[in-house]
């Protein structure tokens, strides 16, 4: 279990399958987001059809609606939204760091209010363990001090030795929470929604994995690298607290950077990136998971990625067309209505226009690490990514 | 083509099957309404899956957006909106009388401001043919002329006379289009765009079907039917103008007293109805067809139609339950979702619940179409009905 195997490696592109309890994935991957325990406007089976792999959820969000209690009585996250695959939880460090002026941090953890309720909460290293567990997604990720993207190094220090701190006690309250689970849990879960297929059981066998933090400095990313690995061994390691709001080359310098000192033998995950091309210049350099919302938040106004850039669906020019959004795509969208359909659905305002510029989207990130995978065993990843990177920006986008 | 079939009679319910270019309607049988070329936040797929057989769309709405020229340049109302089964359109008559203060009637037609740019568009019966020929649906309906619910016998009597005089006209420019349609237009479409499946060509063989208007008075119901007859014959017949405001119990009286003079040979299809209860009375009634916004209404409100009532998804008595919204029913929301997340989607106001809960309503009233059509067969209609009425009313609604 959580096994990694790198089939090949292409310069620093890796093509992996990792085994987690739910599936595997075949990386590079994209991994769609549903913060709200839905891919936003999505079923399961829309995402499913996308060939999504894996799937986030937010601990935050879910924290305060329905709460980690009624998830894990209903039986977990799996049952709960109905997606039998791999399943990720982010920690909710992210989302409180992001209350400004709603929250206090402290060593301890962090106090804010509930932007729903007005409620003050406290999330810290342990509860946050707790809620994943409870939850009960394939991989949690440690609870991590998220600063602004142009943090002085101080400020950037704080945070990534924070972090660190708080990596210890996210080890030991997770290692005791699945040292208690070996028992009897996936039995007593299974005899609450007697009805349950397996696959939507929750995954007790859980893994956590941590977070690099330390801005947009060099040096402060591979202390947090090394204080990471010391505290080790882990199944994966992400990358936090990049675009951010940094420029993009920035982000790549510290992928560069850092990229050396990363252990070959486990999934790198560059977090909340990203757009098309940040995909393929973080598998260029050695990223193998993604997650990001642009997919479906771009779907929602009607921006869809097309090969040669973005196009608005609102646009008076796709008006009365019968050509597809995208004719070199596979997904439900692009193989089933005219693109003049489409534009029609966000005139009137019909929110199957939202939901199937968010297919396609979704699809074209997820197809975009298939072909980056296809690529790379192929060893012709460097040739095929500056082409598509070429022909993608050049409508400025 | 267009031909009528009934396999048996169970007091005045019928069990019959109607013949379109686009495939066969089992009636009884409910008719989603797709008022902006979708039923409202469903993909044709979404509506496949609920069983529907025949969908409607709305003339007054495709003329304003996308323009019935587009869709005709697209190919059509079935590949615009790739739904491959029968459809009909409504004539524009009960939009453009319901737009109070903003349209002025005559007898050449309706002149109206538009209710989404206030331009000035006049809708006559010629209008209204030559519309619903480009759309290519396989049933046009009449443009009549509708009264409100509690309508002086003076007014009905008006609004009656005026819709037999524009019928006539509608009949003659429905029967020029139809002989100038006859030669090569399933070509010049087909022409048009070369990969239309066959299945998502327009109707060219498009039939009319009149509407008897009149009011709550029963003997100008029964002129208005006998005026429609007399122009006849028809492929179908349509009532129009009840369930606008009038007490059940007096749309079930003009139900029974136009049923004795309604053609045996012909289905009949009574507009804008309805709720759940609405249908059974119906077809007790001889009716055999039936269109209502309610059922994707309702679902947008997260009110849910059970065979005890209706819930409120929103409710609290559904957080964290594991239990299916409907036990007893096949769709894909009940089949696949415990109603505890159908809450959450709707706390979290994600568009899915939406989807989710007009899938399951629509699929309620095809599925109650269905049961009618068992039980008609096999002669059972009267006291299951009964006995569902009691149930599905004990809980008020």
């Amino acid at each position: 279990m959580f096994e990694f195997r790198i089939q090949r490696t292409d310069g620093l592109a890796r093509a992996g399958t990792l085994t987690l309890p739910h599936g595997e994935v075949q990386t590079p991957a994209f991994m769609p987001v549903g913060t709200h325990a839905v891919v936003r406007g999505l079923s399961a089976n829309d995402v499913r059809r996308t060939g999504a792999q894996i799937i986030l959820g937010n601990t935050y969000h879910l924290h305060l609606r329905p709460g980690e209690t009624v998830i894990q009585q209903m039986g977990g996250l799996h049952r709960f939204t109905t997606w039998d695959r791999p399943m990720l939880t982010d920690s909710g460090g992210f989302q409180v760091f992001s209350l400004q002026g709603l929250r206090s941090i402290g060593e301890h953890g962090v106090e804010f209010q509930s932007h729903i309720d007005g409620t003050t909460r406290t999330l810290t290293p342990e509860r946050a363990m707790e809620i994943q567990w409870q939850l009960g997604a394939d991989i949690a990720m440690a609870f991590d001090h998220v600063v602004p993207g142009q943090s002085s190094p101080a400020a950037a220090c704080e945070g990534m030795e924070r972090t660190l701190r708080w990596l210890d006690r996210c080890r030991r309250t997770h290692s005791d929470l699945a040292e208690r689970g070996k028992e009897g849990t996936r039995e007593e879960a299974a005899a609450l929604v007697p009805s349950f297929p397996p696959s939507l059981l929750p995954s007790f066998h859980q893994t956590l994995w941590p977070i690099i933090q330390g801005g947009i400095h060099d040096e402060l990313r591979l202390r947090s690298l090394e204080g990471t690995l010391e505290r080790g061994p882990w199944t994966g390691i992400a990358i936090g607290g990049l675009s951010v709001g940094e420029p993009k080359p920035v982000m790549h310098h510290i992928l560069e950077s850092l990229e050396p000192s990363l252990p070959r033998e486990i999934p790198r995950y560059l977090m909340g990136v990203g757009f098309p091309a940040d995909l393929l210049e973080g598998i260029a350099r050695g990223v193998d998971l993604f997650d990001c919302v642009a997919a479906t938040r771009n779907g929602r106004h009607g921006s869809a990625w097309l090969p040669t850039g973005r196009v608005n669906v609102r646009g008076a020019a796709l008006k009365g067309s019968t050509d597809p959004l995208d004719p070199t795509c596979d997904c439900e969208t692009c193989t089933t209505y005219p693109r003049g359909y489409l534009r029609h659905l966000f005139v009137v305002e019909d929110m199957l226009g939202l939901r199937l510029i968010s297919i396609h989207n979704i699809r074209f990130l997820v197809r975009l690490g298939e072909q980056a995978r296809t690529h790379i065993l192929n060893g012709t990843f460097d040739g095929w990514s500056r082409e598509w990177l070429g022909r993608h920006s050049a409508r400025g986008d």
